[in-house]
């Protein structure tokens, strides 16, 4: 883990993480398929076009899943993270196909201190990943636990 | 694909679907961090241990992917499914660790004709995994589009 620079006081509410863009390859969404969801769209480019996706697409898990290294490279290596209990919003909105370039953003909703847990707060995150369009793909929002600088002192 | 023998009308309000159960080795769970969610404890046996997870534990990303890829197996590759637009509930509840065995089931909460688009239903499921100690590690819960034997058959 790099040094970390961002504490609970770092996660105002409305302060926006952009990602850098990366983009998916056929070859990635085949071995995620193949490994996870083997469903014929997330398998080959003729059964993708045949399909209501217009194209080989990614595994709405195989999105979740590049959503988190996102996370994980935008923030989380550099946060006093303390896990995460679970997600409550989850929605895919676009197929992610072959060759798209993801990026996106994450903003900040609300941030509150834990009563249960002195030194950590609860942060809201909201997470947008859009592609080389600007179109957005998948929505994510989640509760987010995170240290602050006076629970690391104390 | 195999041939289709769930439609709408067996997606009734309680049945119960149970998976076969499955391990989840070290080597998955770093292969799968390594790519997606590169944190200590999804690493190492060693970061695992002087976590707060108790050992090497998978990312809860990589849980989710298995729970679709037991889904696949159990309903979705039988069904006459037409997708599913996100997922409202995702709960990480206990840490699943290397060398656990996964199962559990999905059950139907509830199942209606969507007046939008007529031969097709929306079923939502509840998903819970656990583990060899017969623990509830996940909970996921999401609507799923299914067709109806009329729909195909008009």
């Amino acid at each position: 883990m790099t040094e970390i620079r961002y504490w609970l006081d770092d996660f105002t509410p409305g302060r926006v993480f952009h990602h850098h863009a990366r983009e998916i390859t056929a070859a990635e969404i085949v071995s995620f398929a193949l490994e996870f969801d083997p469903q014929p769209f997330h398998l080959s480019e003729e059964a993708g076009k045949a399909s209501i996706l217009g194209g080989l697409a990614a595994s709405g898990w195989h999105s979740c899943a590049l959503a988190m290294r996102m996370f994980f490279d935008t923030i989380l290596q550099h946060a006093a993270g303390e896990g995460s209990p679970g997600v409550d919003v989850t929605e895919w909105r676009k197929p992610v196909l072959a060759g798209d370039r993801l990026g996106g953003a994450i903003t900040v909703l609300e941030a509150r201190p834990m009563r249960s847990r002195p030194g950590i707060g609860v942060v809201r995150l909201r997470h947008e990943i859009t592609n080389q369009k600007g179109e957005c793909v998948m929505v994510m929002e989640h509760p987010f636990m995170v240290r602050s600088r006076e629970g690391a002192a104390a």
